[in-house]
């Protein structure tokens, strides 16, 4: 049976961890802080104490990280997935974090033996319960196809997307996308509201048509009534736009309006709005507008 | 019998008054270059040789026309539908125009005891073919319930958004939206392309998540592919950003990234695009990156 | 002796029509709310109760008003400027307004045999007080040197800047420069108190170097103590800065820079700031970043 | 008499170098490739071949090198400065660098007995040359003081401008307004040249006014007549960019201006314009106007 080992059993790492346990995988699971071990434990996994007792026999290694630097220690790091990994065995990074991190993550690991795969995931803490994230994976052909197994699990679609680091890049491409998104949607629905216009079918029918999107179908709703509790946190989505604008910058490409919305969900996050949902963007709509509401 | 003049017989015109033909109303037509009347006229309807021939015994008037100096001349004209027009007649102008026109009609209809509606639409002409537009309906909630036996034949979404105005406000707010979404999956796909990521399947994983919308459904094949024949032109799409811009402005509602999409939008027409599908936003994208295609 | 009539004696006029009084000139002066002639009536001008009485024998009529609106009806009215001017006098509109009015104010002149020239200034109320303004001159070269005398009263820099029309686009170009500098100036301000540098010594090595201009010397005290009364008010150059995005989309020039300059602009006016100085655009930048100062 | 050691004999220091020796400073260089090391020879200092050869004896150090990770190199390596230097020696960090690694710096100089300070410089290689730099000066009050007399040699504005960093700082803010002044000229340039005003005398009269500046001074006239030979590089204020978003970023300053410019500088070098001069931005301006010159 196949052995997999899940190192971060955060909001989304423990129900993906659970999931796997449940489809008959043989999991160990470890998190820096203990209490989440234990949940892991609970649902029938085995709870390790170190990296290093997890990793060691996997035959699939997953983790799920809050951010670049992490994904460095965890994995790069002298008590790290890669130390004690055996030869063969594949690592699936499903953190989103920087796509040059990704490449030195599967550089290391190539390395040493251990084939490395970065799938970053969409979807939420909702779709890591119901095991149908949109999963974007970058590396080997191959090793897709060898991790496809367990991925279904997790996940409703995945797609390959490329070489190493694509994953990363296309979840980015993705956060791009959703904060303009939400920033035009925000535009229209204060523009429509200064005017006295309906919003709620206003958004019906914009989202009938060519400006449809998922924004108009999941978050108008809540901008409208500014229900605004996360969801997708701005401090996280501004983290995601840094990432953004550094790789564009590296490659030369130019972003002038993620550049312009980076800016604005900056601002959601110095004027205090960073625990909010990322479509908190409409509170700086309004304010800018002389529209803000107590 | 119901009777409906239908003024302004162009591309979209045209199959629309046909289809109020087919569905078994008393159709006569009107437009100022003749050769559309004998479409019209082939195909069931009345070929009339003046707007005042068209309209004096109408129950309800359709105007489609392409601009607000067009409406104006039509509809507030010395010849035109307000002054020949009999008391109790429904005016519903489709034509896509500047709010403060629409109100301006209404105003001037409601002097001479016409009913006026601005019920602009979306779907373009293949969506004017199938009868499947999405119409969005500024007036009063009376005259909508009068108009929608006809709306109905011609569009498979008909919402009320508001008082007179509003149906023109919404379709402002939805070429805001549509611009700003093809800019954003541009420079999305750049971003993707510079990193040779495999486009196609980064397309199909990203429209499945949170970024999801039409754009990246109906046109981000045709911008991976340089396929940029119209559907819906830079030069018209430039055109609406002028009265999203100047309505916004007139509000006092602040559209950063809106302001700078339009910019985007007057580079494609100022360097020749203004024919093409407004999807060659991508064009610019590439330019501004180094990495045109001939 | 040249005889000069004076239409629009505000703040600005005023001052300008008893410069002239004292160089000499024999001054009919006419503003559409009366105290304004008695003032120049007691410095020595001639208050006239129309603006027939006050054209109709002058070699030289001069026109400084608020917006394009009011020199339409000044100089175009049925009562107006050209249909009591005698031929071959010269007309010089030093309102700031729509380059495009210009163009027509010069053809509807020439239609009757009047010279015309839109000379805007820049300066200020202290620099019509002191005749020391700069003034931008399109017209014709010839009308440009017979109108020298007249400026060089009013103005210490007179420059002839092309065809009609051009000294309004000169001006427009100007306010544009303006605008987009004090944001500049407001976001480096903001950058360097987030970090605690000295702001006066900081202004003053910018001022020093390439970055120097004329609002870290005049404007950027007021924007650090907040001391942000008018001189030139956001009003006013929200006026401006619709001249200069209409005058660029009709020429098809793109200006990225100062559409957004604008959007930022029209936020302070609707943020309720309109009355005061331009340099408030630093409250904009201060509450984007979350540094308002109560 | 004081001895100081010049690191960094690149276009900038060669001449400030040599501008101590006629001081007569005692000055001992050294630079990573050694043709510049004779050259400062022949000019009176003496040439070393390694860091710890001209600094172990120095009262005052004074490196002027490309970017952040080259003062990393010198200063923090294990050959470097800071392993060199005797306590007590003054540190004087011209480069124009990253304002945390100049806080870096300092602190790893404060840990060895070093005094350090942050003062990057403008006025270019002719203010090199003639000892007319402007130098922004960040570190404690004594050192600047102690630091005086040397910096006198080299700059002719010297103004302290805050702690450790400060300097950086103020440097990031120069970079800042000088692209976004650029860009604002050359809109305006673009704007009035599409509508055939006389351009010299345009920025004449825009120069005498509240838009006066230096670009307008210095580099107007070159972008008009398309000379575009720098001066500084495209390449180089692409780098300085970098650090003014990044600084601003981790302060929580929104800067939509400066960030919009960033990617039309970014966008002048992805098209391979990163050899011209700065002022080159007005190719862009042109090109996005369908105006480009050939």
């Amino acid at each position: 049976m196949t052995q997999i080992a899940f190192i971060g059993l955060g909001i989304m790492g423990l129900p993906m961890a659970t999931n796997l346990v449940r489809a008959g995988y043989d999991v160990r699971g470890f998190n820096r802080s203990p209490g989440a071990t234990e949940k892991l434990a609970l649902a029938g996994g085995v709870a390790d104490s170190s990296i290093a007792a997890a990793v060691s026999s996997a035959d699939v290694i997953i983790t799920m990280l809050p951010d670049s630097p992490d994904v460095e220690a965890v994995v790069l790091g002298n008590d790290g997935v890669l130390a004690a990994a055996r030869s063969g065995a594949l690592l699936i990074d499903m953190s989103s974090i920087a796509p040059a991190t990704a490449r030195a993550v599967a550089a290391a690991a190539a390395a040493v033996g251990v084939r490395a795969l970065d799938a970053p995931v969409s979807g939420g803490e909702q779709g890591a319960i119901d095991g149908a994230l949109s999963i974007m994976v970058g590396g080997s052909a191959a090793d897709v196809e060898a991790a496809r197994p367990v991925l279904q699990v997790l996940g409703s679609t995945i797609v390959h997307v490329g070489a190493s680091g694509s994953g990363q890049l296309v979840k980015a491409a993705n956060q791009l996308i959703v904060a303009g998104t939400i920033e035009l949607v925000a535009e229209a629905l204060t523009f429509l509201d200064a005017y006295d216009v309906d919003l709620e079918p206003a958004v019906e029918v914009l989202a009938g048509g060519l400006a449809g999107n998922r924004i108009l179908d999941r978050k108008a709703g809540g901008m409208i009534r500014h229900e605004l509790q996360p969801g997708f946190r701005i401090d996280l989505h501004h983290k995601d736009l840094g990432i953004v604008l550094d790789s564009a910058r590296e490659a030369g490409v130019v972003i002038p309006v993620g550049a312009l919305v980076a800016q604005l969900m900056a601002s959601a996050r110095a004027q205090g709005y960073g625990d909010l949902d990322h479509s908190a963007l409409i509170l700086g709509v309004e304010q800018l507008s002389g529209r803000s509401r107590s």
